[in-house]
């Protein structure tokens, strides 16, 4: 296999999610919906709530009988009834009557408004005063108010939030049709890496990239599957990455930080039945020697070593290529907030630079300063609060400018 | 008792955290540390990463080996070995020489930088032409320039993202001592609720509180625990709060709407044993109605039964006060973004209103609509992307006026 490839923007890169099959979908329980992404439009099987609703205490009245009524000309009405919560009203009400009623509570049939208790004086056990007017439709929720029979409530694709779980509760969908979560396989490799609970020689240093990327894809909603360490060793990796790939559904190999191990992942990609190498080499910093594969339908990335490189890719690159495997309609879920930059920052041109910054707010403002340090120090992610996106065509931006803060 | 109570202020019920004890903590994985809380100091144990280590694949060189090289007149260097990943060099080297290197690699005695393969020609197996000088300590980590031996790296009461977790383990924390992961006991109470799974007759709701309610506590990486439907009896309330409060660490009673219901909540809290009742309505809107009390050591929350008050007491008040009992230094982990406001917003003094609003970006500028909406349409929260605060002595803001918006 010839292993030439064009080095490929970020936006090319995002394209090829239509070369991979989306998750499947399955139907769960509206208690566990949340966060998750849904595979059906939600349309209202009834109206919601289903009938004339009090949203306050006091009397249902047709309002009508309340015009001009005022503290010095309140309005006398008769007391036909009291709504107990819960229940269909047994009587009916005319334009000089009144019902006692809670908020929550059903109007009475007659009944159009809610006239709250504040405003009113119970006479006796038969009569109250109304001391001011309302509107028709005034403190109450209409039958079809909240959503109307045959509306189409929520859309296929929209991440659940708890109130689109709620809203699903509400309409009676106890079981939602949402896109399975999907299992990413996690491998770090390298001769120089060794597990945590080992105390490192010279030369060799813990695992980190299993942590931080197990983190991320938690963050993302998904389910990391730790395969460990693999030395730099052809068969073994191979091994792994069959092993990873028949149990999850994208695997992702961090690689030693070698060009030797950067090799091997390409090596075994290419010995890999039904896999074609899509991407070797992208236009980002840091990044640039990230791989994408497609073993049989199944996306395979090759992330840099470098911490700091690793984390990037997987925040700006994979995260939203995943979100739109699993039926995220809205593909970018990045949170950006503007900020001032507070120092010049140069950029090569030809390729999209993504800076670590700190956040920081000064009489209400909020300051982005860049954090300075090299990609394979994990202090810099720690102090860092959010990236700065630097656009393919710019050298550079200058201080002061107002920039948008992508959300560690 | 006497239920007379002044309504308090968002930050008089915040400060009453101090009257409740925190969660323990425990030892996790660190494969499990993500998303919860420290409860320990992180210090390092030794430098990181430990030893003199290649950011780049090349030669490592003493630098003054390279001073003045150029194209034109390289510097021509000995090879003194290659260093293996993971390896402790077997051999030092002597000014004239250098090292064949791999990224990640370790330096040999006698080197204090690398030289890019970029910048060499290899004129044998012995010898290389280098064409470009280095300064000392560029293209290498040096032992201890991630973190230094004895220094605080995590300061107890961090919330853990990604990198904190991939730090810990780079350090060897295999076990961190972390927060405990709350319980939040959820009550839904209201002659008029019944369950999702039911068709609700009229004046009759579906159970829409406890699933949002439930969204949220899990977003806030905390673990719901549902105690379903309890009518409008005391007896029946009592029971439910006193199991809840037995099984969980905090316990919320999303009240029926009514004022009845209400009053079930204060009267069961006033006759549990060992409890103060400490907040009786809060100065916000949505969501005057709040109760707090003290049960034995533990909070329990009378929300409102509104769906939208429910949400927003949750998300403004209860969330951030759970981060301070679950150990959280930076209790406020709300989301904040600038936006321009379309519309005028009225506001009453004296109180805390919280806006929806819906979120939209034109010409760069994210603008805030105001959701205009009743507080018991659940539509009016699947509209919004986040609140609005305004504060307690400001009458309303104006059209175009820059403003801060929670992310919901």
């Amino acid at each position: 296999m010839n292993h030439f490839f064009k080095v490929k923007t970020l936006e090319e890169v995002m394209a090829l999610t239509q070369e991979f099959s989306s998750v499947g979908s399955e139907k769960v329980p509206a208690a566990d919906a949340f966060s998750r992404i849904l595979a059906q439009d939600l349309i209202a099987q009834k109206d919601m709530p289903g009938f004339r609703r009090a949203t306050m205490d006091g009397y249902a009245v047709e309002a009508s009988a309340t015009f001009g009524a005022s503290e010095s000309s309140p309005a006398w009405l008769d007391i036909a009834g009291t709504i107990l919560m819960g229940d269909i009203p047994g009587f009916s009400i005319e334009k000089g009557q009144a019902a006692k009623i809670s908020t929550g509570g059903m109007l009475p049939k007659g009944a159009d408004s809610v006239v709250m208790v504040e405003h009113t004086d119970l006479i006796d056990e038969t009569s109250v005063e109304i001391y001011k007017s309302v509107a028709p439709l005034q403190h109450v929720i209409d039958a079809a108010e909240d959503f109307a029979k045959k509306e189409t409530v929520l859309s296929r694709g929209t991440f659940i939030r708890p109130q689109e779980a709620g809203l699903a509760a509400g309409l009676g969908f106890y079981q939602v049709e949402t896109y399975k979560i999907p299992k990413v396989g996690i491998i770090s490799t390298g001769d120089e890496i060794i597990p945590i609970e080992e105390e490192p020689a010279p030369g060799k240093i813990r695992d980190i990239n299993s942590y931080t990327l197990a983190g991320f894809i938690k963050e993302a909603h998904a389910i990391p599957v730790c395969y460990g360490i693999v030395k730099d060793d052809l068969a073994a990796l191979k091994k792994a990455v069959e092993k990873a790939l028949e149990e999850t559904d994208m695997v992702l190999i961090s690689g030693g930080s070698s060009v030797g191990t950067r090799d091997f992942t390409i090596d075994v990609l290419s010995t890999l039945p039904d896999t074609d190498i899509l991407v070797h080499g992208m236009s980002i910093s840091p990044g640039k020697p990230t791989i994408l594969a497609k073993a049989g339908k199944k996306p395979v990335w090759g992330l840099p070593g470098q911490v700091v490189s690793a984390m990037v890719v997987l925040k700006i690159v994979v995260i939203p290529f995943l979100n739109k495997l699993k039926g995220l309609a809205q593909q970018d879920q990045m949170i950006k907030v503007p900020a001032k930059l507070t120092r010049n920052v140069a950029s090569a041109q030809g390729r999209r630079d993504f800076i670590r910054v700190l956040l920081e707010k000064k009489d209400s403002v909020l300051l982005a300063k860049p954090v300075l340090g090299k990609s394979g120090l994990i202090r810099t992610m720690i102090h860092a609060d959010g990236l700065l996106e630097i656009g393919d065509h710019v050298e550079g931006l200058e201080k002061d400018t107002m920039v948008d803060i992508i959300l560690l």
